[in-house]
């Protein structure tokens, strides 16, 4: 039973592992926190457990509806289906982070200021992670990726992919926003798509050095301010330095990412992200900046990208060695014996109507 | 017992179903929950359980006062309960909403800027949702209402019944609002009432495009909006995508609503609501703005009633594409034995003190 | 056993009733869900159980230090210890809302905006919940009193008392801030202070119509103001309206009250709240604006008095009619004999290391 | 085992006491909440537990990577690591906390305005909250520290570690910003570091008082603001007036610092705590802002260090007083033998799958 838990890639998301016979044990891991979760959820009609609750006259057949049609098209693979939550949850990160810098400036700060920017990559991240935490695990970053490989908590084989998925997600978020903004952008820009000037546009979408800043002051800022998030991620992630109820960890995230904008953003606007930086940076460049997005702020292009996987790095090293490495060690550095003996202990906690069986 | 909970159309607000002699396994099921709950609860004494455990001399009789008088009104059709949640859910939705832009507007932003008027929507849909999830699910949407019809996860019967009282409640808060600022109205617009033009008045109430946006831009607009909405609402939603503790939804889909607003906001108003823009719309055609609310802006008045429902439908398809529909299968598409089986033996989960009984 | 928990007038406090010796069962009850709370708490050590568990070197005896002198002096009336609450609760409520009208005002705008006010007016409602919330409930408005009289949910003999020491924190509270501002407002206003003009620093304390606003016009701001608010608090304590995480209510309750700043505030400052603006309004009048604080506004002083307890009647009105009335019964309309059952269940299901023993 | 328990320092993160041999009992303390805490987390990646219930190929083994060779640095000293906490702590809030005050007065209020201030400051206290709490109890002022002490709720002889490393962690912060704004400030200050004047930037890290502010006005100020301050917080850990979900906690925190910035902070900079302020005053003096850092403001930095300890008591005699000693008594001030029966029966509420066990 412990090995079973121990292969399923789901157990977060409570669901039993896949290509097995549905035994009722099983089932019961996989509905009894799901109703728990929905008693009173507002949400309740929008999830399927709820739904077979309903009193039978109005109560739809399993699968009834589109669902049905779309299960046909499920993918199987793990990696896939991470590949494509981490795609999905970038792109709506830099959807609402892009589109709020995009509103700020087209609307000349009548509708929003800074903070509206800061708010929208701020809640940005806290609905990109909702949207694929239970999937892939919602990294979003490269530099998050990275960091979590050579902590070992993450395989190296899968960093190339999620690196691949993240910058596309972030290429076509800002497509998506040049398309939403297309109107806005020609009546501000005037018909011409300028990355310097008065009426530069292309700040919108990728980041670019305040005019005092040097480059050398630039990496700095990065590699600063990726530490400090990073340092933060593994405080919220670290369960010996007191855990956080479930679903309130998105919103951590994006309150990070808030405070950053809000305390180390004017330098050259907190990318913290080479996917976030290079995405629409390569959109602003096929679509009509030219290639002065890449010469722009003398070369500054690579800075958010080599900045932040030095700071992920160093923001890790920090916190591992100020407080995470100290922590007593956990059972399960003990020997397998007694890990296998409380794994099987595990399993009566998680079903204590099983237990009398036992 | 395993069919009785499928039938209690309430199990989210931890209640038995109706009509049945009360015994004494069911009423745990219905009181526990109230209990844990309420440990500590700083609302305890508004809530009719935690009155109970108020010593004896302090202790009113049962059902004193005025909801003892008020229970003889009481409506057992779970429809028109569901309706009427709806409307009062839009109703405190967009009294708050519209109220916000009412007293931006009239205090020429000395009272708040555009910030505060997406604050307004977005709290506005928090506690639009608190009054209503548990009787209706909350939906406060027709486009919504559309999306989980078309899933198969609401009855299409309900939808014209849960649209037209949306309607409804969005009319009565906009003539509420109308009301409450009809001094601050009449001395901002100096007496008359314009849809246009420096003092106009008729966008606190409906949404209209800015000069720059052309008619097909905002469809795409109203689309991409929606469709963010939904795609998020949906992961919101989706238990297995990690679960949400309970409460914490509704102020979640108003921070969505919030982003939005803060990324989204400036081409047309987000009106993302067909209910939303349409009711305030004929309470200013009414009320003595006339028929330019509809001649506005090139015949705009369509576009925030079809945009967001092809959007919702665009982002639920996206998201059942790219996450939803891959999940491996729940227990509940096993046979239905099996499933019968798990089902009897979460009432055991639900009442441990039964267990031994059993 | 259930006739003792319905005794308890601290069951919301985890705490045993008084006067009654100890026994195992009962410190079961209370203390097992304070240790649940305090794992990887951050602020543990603030709270005596978590102390106990420290290392026997470094753990200091019993109530040593400050505590153990103060002990003497416990009240254990339960009356004056809800008074003492309330007084403390709105002293909380005023000290952070008047507090941030004040230094809006006299940094001219520079130290923050209106949202400041909004923001200073809600988290001071949260706090003030919190400070009092398990111990006499957290009214903090005297119109939320006499609703829930009304409603049959708290005693009347209670009201007066209540009502008094609400007023009496409001007003310690507004002489705290004007003790805190006294430089500032002095400097500000120029040695004089005025109820009107350019230079008017009574707004600070409490709330005054805004010039275009009628009489009638502002008991109608009121008067929706307060039912808006009463209607949202009965929902978000309505447990068959869905339940609602403990220690998430006073948070909810702020931003209640933060919406409605950002939606209602321009007409004539959302009092909403008779003590909140009649105390500060007592304090400026004894403290040197004069009886002018009476007289403004065409004898404004009596609409945020009469207009909340108003308002607040028709907001429990309408929510009961719309959704509380129609809720299933409880179990707790059943007879005595199933209660009295289902209670002792209760125990059971509280303490889980007893039922094998039963 | 009741002993056991209580002489584990780490119970709050739920790990068993060190240089113990590992049994499977207490393995269950351990993991079980560890797994609980971890089903659909959206970090679940970043903590180990989580890791070993990947599949078997891409499950990395045991401690590999960095974490394995940083193992080696482990400190086994209960008192060093809380003193690194500390220091890592306050270090997070002065980052996030001085960083947004430079970057609203180096970009002279284009990216952001005094509200980000306010929440750079509570925000950065809630991060500096959730990287020590679980190891330190994250006092990150020694106001705190020193209120607690007097409590007779943290031992005297820590006072002065936790007090110098949490001076050490301020000092190490402010000279991180002033790196990371070198281009910016010497942009903006033309050069020289002045501390008052048109161009001061000395306010980026310390705190002056407001021209009109008397000496003696401010150390009332500071007594208000960190009585306010404590007053809550005790409010917070006060286990009989209402427990908090674990996680909320460093939020409220912030929020708490929020409402007092933005209720407290123009007279002179809500400081409220010694270290906050003397830390960055010790680094602007020796970075070149020189011996006025001291001088200006009539000899004003003493005023930061006194009055918060004053205030600090105060807040806390004032909670005492009106709330927390009237509490009925707590089961722990039972005779010692009811107290050891209940603590061996609370072992078996933390693992019911002990209890046929027993």
């Amino acid at each position: 039973m412990s090995s079973m838990i121990r292969d399923s890639p789901l157990l977060g998301a409570e669901a039993p592992p896949p290509h097995k016979p549905c035994d009722v044990s099983r089932s019961m891991k996989g509905r009894a926190p799901v109703r728990a979760d929905l008693s009173g959820s507002d949400l309740q009609v929008w999830s399927q457990p709820r739904l077979r609750t309903r009193p039978g006259p109005e109560r739809p057949e399993e699968g009834s509806g589109m669902e049905r049609v779309l299960r046909r098209c499920r993918i199987q693979n793990q990696l896939i289906r991470e590949c494509l939550a981490e795609c999905l949850g970038v792109f709506v990160l830099i959807l609402f982070g892009c589109g709020s810098a995009a509103q700020v400036t087209t609307s000349e700060e009548r509708s929003g200021q800074y903070l509206s920017i800061n708010l929208g990559f701020a809640l940005g991240v806290t609905f990109g992670v909702f949207v694929s935490r239970g999937v892939s695990g919602a990294h979003l970053n490269p530099a998050v990726s990275l960091s979590l490989c050579v902590l070992g908590r993450h395989p190296w084989m899968k960093l190339p992919f999620y690196v691949f998925f993240q910058l596309l997600g972030a290429f076509l978020a800002a497509a998506t926003v040049g398309l939403q903004y297309y109107d806005a952008i020609r009546s501000y820009a005037g018909g011409q798509l300028t990355v310097t000037g008065p009426r530069a546009t292309a700040g919108i979408f990728s980041t670019y050095p305040a005019d005092y800043l040097s480059l050398w002051g630039g990496v700095v800022d990065q590699v600063i301010g990726t530490a400090a998030l990073l340092l933060c991620l593994l405080a919220l992630g670290d369960q010996r330095n007191g855990s956080i109820p479930d679903g309130l960890q998105p919103v951590l995230v994006g309150s990070l990412v808030l405070v950053i904008g809000v305390s180390m953003g004017s330098n050259c606007g907190y990318a913290l992200n080479p996917a976030r930086d290079l995405g629409p940076r390569l959109f602003t460049y096929i679509a009509g900046w030219g290639v002065d997005v890449f010469k722009a702020g003398g070369g500054w292009w690579w800075v958010p990208i080599v900045g932040p996987c030095a700071g992920a790095l160093l923001g890790t090293l920090i916190y591992q060695l100020m407080v995470e490495v100290h922590h007593p060690p956990l059972p399960s550095e003990c020997q397998a014996s007694c890990e296998e003996a409380s794994e099987s202990k595990m399993e009566l906690e998680a079903e204590p109507h099983l237990k009398s069986q036992c």
